[in-house]
């Protein structure tokens, strides 16, 4: 592998074209601002593929030349094709990473890897989001303080319907009253997954330092160690079988565990 | 609810058809075999389903009368309509259990719910098997010894391909070489799932007193405390906000998060 | 064992005896409040026993007879006796439940039992809390809504210096700007422990009615299924051992492993 | 910090003093053919440390400087002061790593930093052990393959009374019948605990490729990120504090959370 970790920025790029607003805050589209933070952080192979590309920009060769991919959609989850989401999950569990961003809580991709429905309460009314760093020695929080602060956000409320992760590394207070576990890691397969709330297409969180921090702190995290498509393999022996019943064996169906 | 479990018998029922030796360890299928076991041990109303019934036996009035829903497939998966997988699967998220039997490792549903591929190794010689009881406090191993044997039984090994169980409840040792988790918790949403390594066509497994407690057990465990079907509302503050950038939430897309 | 779940209340008792603020709240003691919380919601035979009684008021017939213990302590940590905590340590193990409420995280069978120091922010200023409930289906959330507030209480901030629980049913949030991992489960042995952050010698907090079915809840779900003193044992082979190495065995050191 | 991982390979070595076999197989010391292990892997600074020497070793200095602890004790582990053991496990929630090694489940510093009694079955017939490698992603797994062998051991049987693993890197098949979770990760306060079966004074197991392998990977692993004493700090509020109770807190017990 390179020494670089190759990170594919996908971005939905919707509201960036139709919304002045957005347009405003990420004139180039938010792949671009996140893809920005990447390169100025330093030790990564950037690129970026956004929704409205062919195969959304993913296909078998980008795919097989990225260790981390991250993920921002939000309105337009529904359009992102099955059989792409399905060569996503598969290369996730063969190791690559996924850095899921605010809404991608909702994508078919996450909503995948964790095997629930990801919903969560929201607002937005651009109030305040103290995130408190409750992981100070995993990698991913690493060069942030006890808690950073966004001062206009939209808010994400629990429950949220994911499995326990293995590790919880943040927790939000929000000012309108709500708490949400804002950092969550998952491991599927050979694949490590990142869940991190903040990012918005109306307020510049993908300019803030912390934020831009930890997304590079979780792309070298995720970075693959291995890549590796498990198979399910009919395997002989290795020790001897003296209980063997032949008759029963007979009876077998001989596809069994494929 | 009532005060019994109300358990739906899921059975592709294909090879108890086609194949003699099958036919001749489960005649009327393993369906009612595993029915009989919950039946013997009482507290349960038992239905059973099967793969080509009308929607699989699925119904939404029997999933809406379902309170633990066993799985046992094997070379049929692909037959199991999306649609019924996906419902199935919102019903979990709501709270109802799953208990997946043996080859129900590769199964559309399980693999839903974990999230990974389910990948294992197996053979077909008929060795023995020996379960690990390695929380014996937990109520799925209530009866269970140290350990159990079965004297004959197709192997399936380790690299099992799912995420970390919340809790790993038996490990087998196998004749031939190999070891595997056996018996394997998830939580998903409101429900709880069980995998259990143990059952096979060809073999008297589901007769086995220990399986049967081990099944009746889990189906007992499974049973939901609720069931509730999350939403993602779009939710008014609950403290007053100061720190609100009326610019930035006008640019907001109303229907974030959902 | 008995259809009840028999509880020990522990308290310290200290702070109700030498100041007036606490004797007013708790004229009786913290443990009387809890008790009777307890004895309100019926299923339980509810026992007190505090710091200054004999042996802590735990002698070896009532730990016998204890299925539960809810802990509480806040001063004089110090004081319970080494020799007391071993034995709880023990009985935990064994299958006892733990539930330690509000400061008795720092108490020396909590952190027994957690491993770690438990160290965390706090303030006590009277503030505002508003505990969310993130598993609903969890047997000791039954009955609670999606969050419940105090209106008044010493804040406890993250860190939390404890490891991942097995589960996390309640985040705290504070009007002071933190939050707060303020209910989590853990097993030890075949023993279960849950902590629960609220409950303060000047609140009348454990009159609250939500914490009040909290701690309930908790007493029932940490009630033993089994009491099993773990051993050592040396133990004969099950299978034949054809590999066997007599040479290197009998150098072996006969009290290995114990 | 150095760019190496300062690792302190702590022994009882009395048995290789006391008993011909296995001065024999360890002529000088277990300690030091782990260290050389190490060494010859590279990447590290190695120093021993053994029970009889002053302070077992383990001076403050030695702790200051050391970022990574491997522990091998079998037959005296209760001469190991309990004072050293604090200052072992506030160093471990510090930060610092621990690799216990084989019989060190019954040390005492693995027992404070578990919480339990990590009883286990033990036979010592010198059968064949095989360890599969369940987390092939996992970075202390890194070069091992599927499963390697140890072809004359003491076995260690289930159940091992420990807490739920954060990871289960292997899964032990023994000859004799047995299975064993052989690899397992924790983490306590800032340190990562690494728990590994293999190892024995008479079978020249720290020898083995595998194992010296999986013990320099695992010390790679464990290495610090952060140092860091936690404390219980008494803070403000970061938020304005509107629903104050200054009756209530004025009886409030200042040394609150300390």
């Amino acid at each position: 592998m390179s020494d670089k970790v190759r990170v594919t920025v996908w971005n939905e790029f919707r509201h960036e074209k139709s919304h002045e607003g957005v347009k405003k805050v990420y004139p180039e589209g938010m792949h671009r601002a996140i893809a920005q933070g990447l390169e100025e952080a330093g030790g990564f192979e950037v690129r970026t593929a956004t929704l409205d590309e062919p195969e959304h920009g993913l296909t078998d060769e980008v795919l097989e030349n990225t260790d981390v991919i991250t993920w921002w959609g939000h309105a337009a989850h529904q359009e992102v094709s099955d059989e792409i989401v399905e060569k996503l999950h598969r290369r996730v569990l063969a190791g690559m990473g996924l850095v899921a961003l605010h809404s991608a809580h909702f994508s078919k991709i996450f909503r995948a890897v964790t095997g629930t429905n990801c919903t969560l309460k929201w607002r937005e009314v651009g109030e305040k989001e103290r995130l408190w760093n409750i992981e100070p020695g995993h990698p991913i929080t690493q060069g942030i303080g006890e808690h950073f602060e966004l001062p206009h956000v939209e808010m994400y409320g629990e429950r949220f319907g994911i499995p326990t992760p293995d590790k919880l590394l943040f927790i939000s207070w929000f000012e309108g009253g709500e708490v949400f576990r804002s950092g969550c890691t998952f491991e599927r397969g050979h694949g490590r997954v990142f869940y991190f709330r903040p990012g918005h297409e109306t307020y510049p969180i993908f300019y803030d330092d912390n934020v831009r921090r930890v997304i590079a702190n979780a792309c070298r995290w995720a970075a693959p160690r291995i890549i590796m498509a498990d198979k399910c393999p009919n395997v002989p022996a290795i020790e001897e079988i003296r209980s063997e019943d032949s008759a029963a064996g007979k009876a077998g169906i001989a596809q069994s565990g494929g």
